[in-house]
């Protein structure tokens, strides 16, 4: 079961530059498209003539032409012309509310009449040049609540990427977790410590000296369906860490959009906005391709994780404090899919 | 469910010359070998001895040799001998009626008492040297049925394979669909139009102007149990187009025979002879190249309509006028199903 | 259903020198690894704080560390630390009887109290400096009788390894099969015949004429729970055959581990012992890859014959004279499973 009343990022721009894309969210089996005035569209990946996916036809004139008898689908779901037929009668498929903002195709995947885009979260490092944004998509075969576990609790960090960003200090610095409505933040601090390979090489190529004690911070910010945003940077210490001035710290947030596919398999769009050098592209593409690296360490962990729990499913696995994020998230999760069920 | 007591395309004679050939057709799975005298036959793929399959064993003396322990087995299904054994009472497996004609393997999946050779349809371009045949074999993971609503409504053609025999005129070109008995036809005619590449190549072959108007015919014909033929053509305009002398012609019949495998798959077995040019072995691997690479376009298509037919199962697919031949084409086989099962 | 109660070789020591091995032997998922004092240890693949595969993590100061989030496992099951946490209430996870002996790792998958490292069956070839050992480790996808049958029946060597042990007169000897309580021999002896290329090269790496006339004997001891010796050799004709010299023969032992993985498929350790030039390495080596290729072949053969008895599972196999020594084994392991059972 999924919080379909939400919007999810479906996809980057990129993907459907070409041709449609045929994507699966939350259970949803979509196809996105750009159709009249590159707007971009979805519909049920589903022609109603005779069940062919339609994303494996193209776009013409606005219109999504099936590719196997050319029935040319509307963005509404309702076919508008078939060559040789009247169309009225088709039966419709179902259409979703689709929006493009921050550098993302979003998607409602539930109720199209309650999709109001001016809920999607205001991302203010999408938008402000001061910032500079690099990420990809994986596709992880598990559920999907396992990436906010991971994500709500960065003690992790210290075990899966020992050799960029984990440090033994992240474990032995205090967490704490509250709640701000649906919002849940889980905060760790750590003061005059070494900074590890991933912020020496940051704090380098902000023109700061790399080898000097820091203080680091970890802010992960969870918000539904399942967003986490973390903010993390280091400064060179005891000039206030995270309150420190710009000229000392080199600071970022790290995006995970993290989209259900199936009940154990999800998309994961993962980024890192950060708030230094942003004109820097080779520093971007640097940037890119080293979280790619960090964030493919989960994967195997991830769904060798996913198939014990499939196959041990009535054991109950422990809520520790350093598990309070995630478990509140989770929580908000239920009282939210309740809240739909109901 | 299949029809059973029918005879089906099981294989190409090359495919059984080094080897016996492990199938599963109609549900059965069977192996098929050259006997004694060079002759075809089909058992089940099963040593009674110990289960392993009879495919992995190799011919002696005309008996199938199980490559496990020795058992060799008759045509009947009877085990024959087997090194320091008396087989008189070991279990017998079935046995199926086989036929070699007209350059193919036919088997027979159901009562073997039922199966009358004479019964298997006469194909003339097999047996006549006017005629050339070349052709290939794809196995593809589709329920056979929507390999014949691909043949007998060819408007996918203009979708599916725009860059060789599509044309937007098939679309526009009115279709008729009648029945004879179990014989469906369903056909379409296109005057004074331009050749698309692959017929303008089949023109100049046959040392015809290729870029001349056209008159172009498909006339496709189901017979059962799921064999699909269509004769195919263009001429010089204004010569009677489907009547028009050989002179001014280049004609064919694509050959399809559709064998299931099981529910969701089938073998493939495609073609095309040819009415001109019969003895150009080089024309006749041109064209087969050619044929393998359109009938490969299908292939995508069909393997995720299946999938979205099995996502989607309580959909009920339309039946346009284009879809007349595939509709009545099933109706067929749905009456002899159930009069099989009575 | 598999005999719990028994030592099963589970691993062999190269498999984890680096690394914990993650591992299911009777459908238990176990890691194994080296703990404190290089003892191996094994406890289920399961961390209990987020179900992630402890064989994922590494050993620091003889723990199983998780790699997740650093919970320290002990050889118990019990977790003896984690960063932050008292783990006093922590559940326990199930751990395993482990012996290290005759180079092989061995593991008791069931009631941990009830395991005798005594009752391990003694393996003089292992001890002996008069032997000398080389074999591998293949992944079979069949039930693990299928493989005790097939070693229980060497018949299949005319058939399956044609070109290297198998000749004709091994199924034209007689073969005879005795109990001696859980321990089924079965045993063949072929005299005055020609040796079959492996065992030519045997002779002539033991400095003896390979082409002149040989007696040749076979006797495959069964011994549960799954175990299969083989006492295999050629001697020159006329000399006592089995009971002839060491000077004119060359014997060895087929060594064969089979350990249930699933319920149709298992680990099959196989290996010869040889008890002719122990201390020639590279003979070790050329003996264990044609072994390797040797038992390649039976692969496809079992793990088909698998997938016919999963699609024919009515059908009773036949029970031959040259099966005996498989159905007295099979008896044994139905007779303790019951006994296990009540």
């Amino acid at each position: 079961m999924f919080l379909k009343n939400a919007w999810y990022v479906a996809a980057m721009p990129d993907e459907l530059a070409d041709k449609p894309l045929g994507r699966t969210i939350c259970g949803e089996k979509m196809v996105f498209y750009r159709g009249a005035g590159g707007k971009v569209a979805a519909v049920e990946d589903f022609c109603p003539h005779r069940g062919a996916p339609l994303s494996l036809g193209y776009v013409e004139d606005g219109k999504l032409v099936c590719g196997y008898h050319g029935l040319a689908m509307g963005c509404e779901g309702k076919a508008l012309e078939m060559p040789g037929q009247r169309v009225n009668g088709f039966p419709a498929i179902k259409s979703y509310a689709v929006e493009e903002r921050y550098g993302f195709i979003w998607v409602w995947p539930g109720d199209k009449a309650k999709a109001d885009p001016a809920t999607i979260h205001h991302l203010e490092w999408a938008v402000n040049p001061e910032w500079a944004y690099g990420g990809g998509l994986y596709h992880i075969n598990c559920d999907y609540r396992l990436m906010i576990d991971n994500l709500m609790d960065l003690t992790h960090e210290t075990y899966v990427h020992a050799g960029s960003i984990g440090q033994k200090e992240i474990d032995e610095a205090p967490v704490s977790t509250r709640l701000e409505g649906d919002h849940v933040i889980t905060s760790r601090f750590m003061e005059n410590i070494k900074a590890p390979p991933f912020w020496q090489m940051a704090l380098r190529m902000n023109d700061l000296a790399p080898d000097v004690a820091v203080d680091r911070w970890q802010i992960c910010h969870f918000h539904p369906p399942s967003h986490v945003l973390i903010e993390v940077g280091v400064a060179h210490a005891g000039h206030g860490g995270y309150q420190a001035p710009e000229a000392v710290k080199a600071s970022s947030i790290v995006v995970d959009f993290i989209t259900p596919e199936t009940e154990t398999s999800h998309w994961y769009f993962w980024g890192m906005a950060r708030h230094f050098k942003p004109g820097d592209a080779e520093l971007t593409a640097k940037i890119r391709e080293g979280q790619g690296k960090i964030f493919n360490e989960d994967r195997e962990m991830l769904e060798q994780q996913q198939q014990n729990l499939l196959r041990w499913p009535e054991r109950a696995l422990l809520k520790l404090n350093i598990d309070a994020g995630g478990v509140q998230s989770r929580r908000i999760i239920e009282r939210l899919l309740a809240a739909q069920a109901a």
